[in-house]
């Protein structure tokens, strides 16, 4: 294997690969490199670009840390978490849709009884949040987890403010006999994905706005089902249509209904499909704190 | 843009790099989501993957700093640095062929004269090295800055031994007015590529092996000149035909003469192609320390 050309390497790459034990693994890494090399050879990419590719691998590591994911919100503006959810999530009519997780999800946010006030601190306009988890066939879940998280008036997520002690606007619930939940919180508002890293740098250079409209963050779990991991939006918010990580679901986009004393209130429901047996559900998203 | 499905996404993120005011930018962005999306739909990845994915981009960023590039490896023995070398330096028969830069070069090396020893203390059998520098018309290339770099007798490149103050067996030389320079130096010798990091991982879960033949480097840069990366590989190495990183050129691989002392003595000329008008050669490889 010498002498390896732009026409023959691709195939003598994958032939390294033949004696790969895991045949899952053997199956990605062979169409990783197809792909990555059909990538390289389709622009001719330089020596110049390839090392600036280098250096924007390596930049968007150096940014990931135990609160910040660069590398998820690199996945999430170039659309390939949303299509990997819409892979993984075909259910039936009825269910619940699922969109992207995010990079501000933190596992061992604090439990939170119904009637709580989740926000925690967190500054913003009141808003009391009423749901209820239900199957397909409408049946009550009861004893579900429900992690709920979001942003502030001003657009931040706790694990965004460097000197803040306690977790705010994040927090895990239970649903109850009738499988409902509820809690205060203040309304989310719309932000921008932060632009301070790489993945900004991405966007400022493609003229891309970086924003996402408003929502709030929740993720299901319940024995017998499959784990839901979602939003849910605010209808009339600007960026519905152009959300910045692709993330936008009709049916999830909900009125956030104004109350006369200028707080405003949510009710969802959220219906759970059956878990297929022998589905490995318990997603790695259990590490992605 | 909401209800993007598996089906309409990737023409939907496409659309987003439209007002990318830089042309190249552009092309580059639009094959790399195709191509990205593609490879996620061919495989169907399911979402404990595309974490595991994250984590291993994540991780792969944590392990590189000044003196080690771990993306720069995993490029290497994913082919992609031997494809856009190949793809980018098609020259003219006669010409000394290039191949990867690899992860151990580091700018700045100590300048040396003709006969010093570049070795500097590294550990390993004594060798002489000859060379000449020549235009493809056979004249002498005067002037030329020379980096050379390589292992020691136990595999090891100076920037891998964290207690070493000074560089071993790596410096800078410039041919003489007939385009010779000469040095003394160790034998370099053949070494697995580092495998504490991801991209070790990634060769032991598909049972590679890790070892590149025995080579010194070379970066030859001369005015009126293409730059040359390219190494010179030992004659007889066992790791010819199964380099980890795709490296190996047969018109790169010289005898390393024994002599009666036990020491050695390479010889070998480098053929530069002449400057292309208007090329782009300042590779930003000058900033890959």
């Amino acid at each position: 294997m010498r002498n390896l050309t732009q026409d023959n390497i691709t195939q003598a790459v994958i032939a390294r690969f033949a004696g790969t034990p895991d045949a899952r693994l053997k199956e990605v890494m062979t169409s990783l490199v197809q792909h990555l090399h059909a990538f390289a050879r389709e622009v001719k990419l330089t020596e110049d670009e390839w090392f600036k590719g280098i250096q924007f691998l390596t930049d968007t590591g150096h940014m990931c840390d135990d609160k910040r994911q660069e590398y998820i919100l690199l996945s999430d503006t170039l659309g390939l978490s949303m299509l990997t959810v819409a892979m993984n999530n075909e259910k039936p009519a009825g269910c619940t849709e699922a969109t992207v997780l995010g990079p501000f999800f933190v596992e061992g946010a604090p439990h939170y009884e119904h009637g709580d006030d989740v926000g925690n601190g967190a500054a913003g306009t009141p808003c009391r949040v009423r749901c209820h988890v239900r199957g397909i066939g409408g049946e009550a879940v009861a004893g579900a987890e429900i992690n709920v998280w979001q942003a502030d008036a001003e657009g931040n997520y706790d694990v965004q403010r460097p000197h803040l002690q306690q977790a705010q606007a994040r927090g895990v619930l239970r649903s109850g006999s009738d499988g409902g939940f509820h809690f205060r919180t203040v309304v989310a508002e719309a932000y921008p994905i932060p632009t301070d890293g790489p993945g900004g740098a991405m966007l400022r250079a493609t003229k891309r706005h970086a924003w996402r409209p408003a929502h709030l963050h929740f993720m299901i779990k319940a024995p017998g089902y499959e784990p839901l991991i979602t939003h849910v939006f605010r209808a009339g918010d600007p960026y519905l249509d152009s959300d910045a990580v692709f993330g936008v679901r009709q049916s999830l986009v909900a009125d956030w209904v104004a109350q006369p004393d200028g707080s405003r209130t949510l009710d969802f429901d959220f219906v759970l499909n059956p878990d297929r047996a022998g589905a490995n559900h318990d997603v790695s998203l259990a590490g992605a704190s």
